[in-house]
């Protein structure tokens, strides 16, 4: 077996329109998935809003907790993107224009376009690593353990191949999800047992309505493949024995 | 003008699913309109995962910060589901057969159906106000400050009617949202000036891309319409004047 190795990250939505309601947070989803197949497990999110003292109070205590932390939101061109000063006062380092990152922008736009609100997205911490946007020209960033993505979701999307190779995760976390037609009262007693029985491996049970139909699906999780054979075997056999249908 | 009262709340979502990225949650929308509409105001989410240290640590600090929080997810009848005793531990109070609960449950399910892995959705903190459950039978609740929900949305949903009168709120949180076919840095300069002259207002600046669009929403927030009421045509008048299309 591999070595177990266990590498955990937070994310820091950092959003007035988050926490009024306005917005779904999907970035949270797709942060998890992406990091999840480089062996990376997201420990905690936490949404906060538009506020400096907030955004430098939540940093500096979360950036030492876990190896990796993701921002996303507070990065464009308006008054309320605050998030590139705010890290540069956690980070107790100078709030300016980056070089490279006005370059990159004043090339991706036409003569005369780059005006001072677009300027404005080449200001962060002086010291930041640019993470580069391949959608819409404004480079996120990058400080020590600390990864400033935009709120977006789409554009977010497409800056993760550009940081893979910053990520160093641990073993990847694989998953099999089986989904009964049954309820979770019927099938809570066996899966006690089965957690019990196997304590590295984390077993959810979740019911879904889907069309009408009412079922669980339930999900197993571990780096290691063969517990998670394990524990799908007992489940299939205790499904078959209590005639309960596979969907 | 009425005086400004301030009601701030928080969310804590329990749920290994979510840290995944299996399941997006969509509660935290669902909780902030409806506080919105009473006068409350989401201050801070956290995700956290199923562990019973974790739970009891973060509802302890968070409980103490808010007026209200609440909690989704994990209160179910299977093992994954750990909220109810996790909330005993960190009231420090007995963690039993809640006696209404367990009626309601009795009553809502046939009998011989009434089996171990229901009853389990009435083990409670012991002094626990129930938040009754219109779709599925099995109850919520609240203990002190903090209240219990489930994790599945269209349940979440069902039970906030019945929790309106537990929830003294401040002035509502009143909105208006401008939609604009421009860009952020356009009116960025402007958006400052304006928000600098309104500082009892909230001004938001969200791009969109919807249907091969582009555009940028404005969205005012403030509990005085007469505030909303100033900026509002404050960004009509500039935006006439630029020739910006109202979308």
């Amino acid at each position: 077996m591999k070595k177990k190795i266990q590498v955990k990250a937070a994310v820091i939505i950092i959003g007035n329109e988050i926490l009024s309601g306005r917005t779904q947070d999907v970035n949270t989803s797709t942060l998890a998935l992406w990091l999840n197949s480089l062996g990376v497990k997201i420990q905690e999110v936490r949404v906060i809003p538009d506020i400096e003292e907030v955004i430098v109070k939540t940093i500096n205590k979360i950036r030492k907790k876990y190896k990796y932390v993701f921002t996303t939101g507070g990065i464009g061109p308006t008054h309320d993107d605050i998030t590139a000063s705010s890290i540069s006062k956690a980070f107790n380092v100078k709030y300016d224009i980056h070089p490279q990152a006005f370059e990159i922008l004043e090339s991706y736009y036409k003569p005369g376009e780059f005006n001072k609100g677009r300027q404005q997205m080449s200001w962060m911490p002086s010291n930041a690593r640019l993470i580069l946007n391949p959608t819409s020209g404004a480079p996120g960033f990058a400080i020590e353990n600390v990864f400033c993505l935009p709120g977006v979701p789409s554009i977010l999307k497409s800056m993760l191949g550009g940081l893979k190779n910053e990520i160093i995760g641990g073993n990847p976390i694989l998953g099999k999800t089986i989904n009964l037609s049954t309820v979770e009262s019927e099938i809570a007693e066996f899966l006690t047992k089965v957690q019990k029985n196997n304590k590295d491996v984390d077993i959810g049970s979740y019911p879904f309505f889907k069309a009408g139909r009412v079922g669980v699906s339930i999900v197993i999780r571990s780096e290691d493949q063969s517990k998670i054979d394990i524990c799908n075997s007992q489940i299939l056999e205790y499904v078959k024995q209590k005639n309960i249908e596979i969907i």
